[in-house]
């Protein structure tokens, strides 16, 4: 009994009754809020490596290990947030119709991006800081630039 | 040149000019929605584990290896988001003073929390059902819920 008080605790500790959900039935706005999340934390890490390859502050090796590893994990959060469910949803998204109509495309921009993260990945074991500035751009072009330019709305 | 303006699409495509921002001069506002967005996604992979510990759904042992994978590295993200300028930040927190009043307990708390993850993913590796069950619980009870009783404002 006492296990089952401190299990129900820790089940609202995560506030609203997120953990009562079974994983096919998560509500379409908790998707887009989590694949949201997900592309700010992108952006988080992402943001001082761009800056870096831009010269825009001084290069930091082991902040750019750090990020790019980070990276790696996230880059694989957003996508199943992108469920159909989600298609019409009324909470404000910059997805694209295109994300459903041509899942083959969207798919591969997501591995397109993966694959470039993991090449920026392997560049910062070499410790190379030319190589690791053009993983980063890469990256960022045909990463996220790729992806935003034909599945996401234009600010 | 041609690479000069390949990098301004990238910078573009991160929105909101994020990446022209020094490390030390990211927006309070930026960094609340950043360490709100690592709390989201804390949820996202600890809700199904919780749920799985408590019986409401299959036990998938494959699930909770990646999703306990995922939260270790997740559990290093929100931190530095509770900067000092995050204090009297006007956007919608749940963050409570004792942040910056009790800044060695907060401090404890993150530990105990990341601590609970690392126990976490070594019983994933024991593939002891119980165990990793046990783990869970502690994650959530632990961890999470011990940090959102001292630091977080009640729903």
């Amino acid at each position: 009994m006492k296990k089952r008080l401190l299990l129900a605790g820790f089940a609202l500790a995560l506030g609203a009754g997120y953990t009562l959900s079974a994983f096919s039935q998560v509500k379409p706005e908790i998707l887009v809020k989590q694949r949201q999340a997900a592309m700010t934390l992108q952006g988080k890490y992402f943001g001082p490596m761009g800056a870096m390859a831009q010269g825009k502050v001084p290069y930091n090796g082991d902040i750019v290990a750090r990020n790019a590893s980070y990276l790696e994990v996230l880059s694989k959060m957003p996508w199943d947030g992108f469920a159909e469910s989600t298609k019409d949803v009324t909470v404000k998204t910059a997805a694209l119709p295109a994300i459903w109509s041509e899942p083959a495309k969207f798919k591969e921009a997501q591995e397109k991006f993966q694959s470039a993260v993991g090449a920026l990945v392997a560049a910062t074991k070499t410790g190379n800081e030319a190589s690791v500035k053009a993983a980063i751009a890469e990256v960022g072009k045909g990463g996220c630039g790729n992806c935003h330019q034909n599945f996401r709305q234009k600010d």
